[in-house]
C-alpha cells in the first residue's frame, strides 16, 4: 500500500489523463483540443467484485478505498493488508484482514444510478454523529485558498469537463484531486484520509460540484465541518447540513459566496 | 397514461419544485434565495421495484418510462397498459402487457453508481445500429434556438443547480425538461418519446451536461443524430460518437462551439 507525500496536486501533463483531438470550430476552422480520458476500473474487496467505475485512473488505490469507506463497506474491517493495482487490466483489489461484510450483496443491489445519488442508500448511510467541531475559518483565508485552487495547474484548466475536490486545513491545501465524476473525486479524498489516517476535524472541503444530499452526507461522514462549493444548493442538502452541524457555503466565486447553514464557524474578515 | 401537449416547457413557478431559504452573503448580510427541491421517487415495473431516484418529481411518469427504456428493460415489452402515480407515497408503477424480462435482477445488480455511468452496463446497452440520418441543421438555426433555450423561464434561471435537456426539430423546441441529475432529464425526454411515439430522426438534442460516454450512447439509442452541449467532452464520448455516426458539438456558448464528430450534418451559415 503506497503512502503519498502531501500535498497531492493535479498532474495535468501526466500521460494518459488527457488526449489531443481534432475538430472544427464555429467558423469551420480546424481546431485541436485536449480532452479527458475515461477508463473503466473494476474494484474488488478481497474476492468480491464490487463495482466498475469510469475514472481518469490516476489513483485507483485511493478511489477503491474511498469508495468502500463511503459505501460503509469497511465498517467492521479497519485493517487493509494490501492494495493490488493492475494497470493493464484496470483492476484494483483491496485486501483486508476479514471477509466482506454480509450486507454486501444487498447494498450493491440497491445502489442503482441517478447521478450517484440513491436515496435508500443514503438513508442506510446516514451519519451517526453530529459535527461538533469548533474550528473557525476566516473568509479571507478561504478566499485566498479558493483563488490558489483556481489558478493551480489542473486537468480542469488543461482540458475542462472534470470535477475537482480539495481537502484543506486553514490556508493549506492537503489534497486537490480531480475526476470525471465528482463522486470519484470525493471518494479519492476519503481514500486518502483513510489510508493516511487523516482526521477531518479542523479541515474544510472544497468541491466544484453541487451541494446535493449525497455530497453533504459524505462530508459529514468524513468528519469535515465546513463544505464549500463553486456551485449551488439543493433543498435536501441544506436541510441535512443544518441537521448534522455542517457549515455549508455555495456559489463561492471571486469574492462572493452564500452561507446557508451553521455560520458560527466562519469569521467574516 | 397521460398524453402531454407539446411543447413541454419548464414551469419554474410550480409549487414544490423550488423553495425559499434564508442565509447570509459574503458581507454577512441576510439573503433569501430559491433552491431546488429533491424528492425520492421509487419506480416499479409491474410488481418489481426497480430503483429509487432523486428527482424534482415534475414528470414521474416520463421519468419512469424513460428510465426503463434507457436501461433496455422494455426491450420485449412494447405495450404499456397503465402508469400509476402516487404523489403522496412518491411511487410510480409502469404496467405492461407482459412480465418483466428475466435479465432484470442481474441488470440492476450491476448498475452501481459512478455519476450514473456504469461501464459494464454501457457495454450491455451498446446501440445495435449506427445513425444514418441525413438531416441537416444550420448553425444559424442552432444558435437562435440555443439563445431561446437560455432565455426561456426555467428552474435553472429561477434557482440554478439543475440540468436541462431539450429535444428540438430544426427551429422548434419539442420539449425542454430539467432535473437535479442530467440522467433524469435525458430519461424524461426518452419517456416522452416512447409514450408519444416520437421518432428521433430529423431531431437534435441539447444538454447542459458533459458529453460523456453515457450521454452519447443514450442519444444514439434515442435515434437522435445530433447532440449539442454547453459543456465539454470526454475522450470515450467522442470515440463512441464517431463510431456510431453521431454529430457531436460541445462548448456551445454564445456564437462559439466545437464540433468533434460527423460534421456532415451541419451547414455553416
Amino acid at each position: 500500500m503506497q503512502a503519498y507525500s502531501l500535498p497531492i496536486l493535479p498532474q495535468p501533463k501526466r500521460v494518459g489523463l488527457s488526449t489531443e483531438v481534432m475538430g472544427i470550430d464555429e467558423a469551420q476552422q480546424p481546431i485541436s483540443l485536449r480532452i479527458i480520458e475515461e477508463q473503466a476500473w473494476t474494484l474488488y474487496l478481497n474476492a468480491t467484485e464490487i463495482v466498475t467505475v469510469m475514472t481518469i485512473g490516476d489513483y485507483p488505490d485511493l478511489l477503491a478505498v474511498g469508495y468502500l469507506v463511503n459505501q460503509n463497506l469497511l465498517e467492521n474491517i479497519n485493517i487493509i493488508t494490501a492494495i493490488d493495482i493492475d494497470h493493464e487490466l484496470q483492476v484494483v483489489v483491496v485486501r483486508t484482514d476479514a471477509a466482506a461484510p454480509p450486507v454486501l450483496s444487498r447494498r450493491i443491489r440497491t445502489s442503482g444510478c441517478a447521478e450517484g445519488t440513491m436515496f435508500e442508500h443514503v438513508l442506510e448511510n446516514l451519519p451517526k454523529q453530529i459535527l461538533n467541531d469548533t474550528s473557525i475559518l476566516s473568509t479571507d483565508v478561504m478566499m485566498q485558498v479558493l483563488k490558489r485552487i483556481n489558478t493551480t495547474p489542473s486537468l480542469y484548466l488543461e482540458a475542462g469537463a472534470i470535477h475537482g475536490c480539495c481537502l484543506c486545513q486553514q490556508e493549506n491545501i492537503i489534497a486537490y484531486l480531480e475526476d470525471v465524476g465528482r463522486h470519484n473525486a470525493v471518494d479519492k479524498i476519503a481514500g486518502l484520509m483513510h489510508t493516511h489516517k487523516l482526521d477531518g476535524s479542523g479541515c474544510w472541503f472544497y468541491t466544484t460540484g453541487r451541494l446535493t444530499t449525497e455530497m453533504v452526507i459524505k462530508t459529514v461522514q468524513m468528519g469535515i465541518p465546513i463544505l464549500v462549493s463553486r456551485s449551488g444548493f439543493t433543498a435536501a442538502g441544506v436541510t441535512f447540513a443544518q441537521q448534522y452541524g455542517l457549515t455549508l457555503i455555495g456559489r463561492a466565486r471571486g469574492k462572493r459566496f452564500q452561507l446557508l447553514s451553521h455560520p458560527e464557524r466562519i469569521a467574516f474578515l
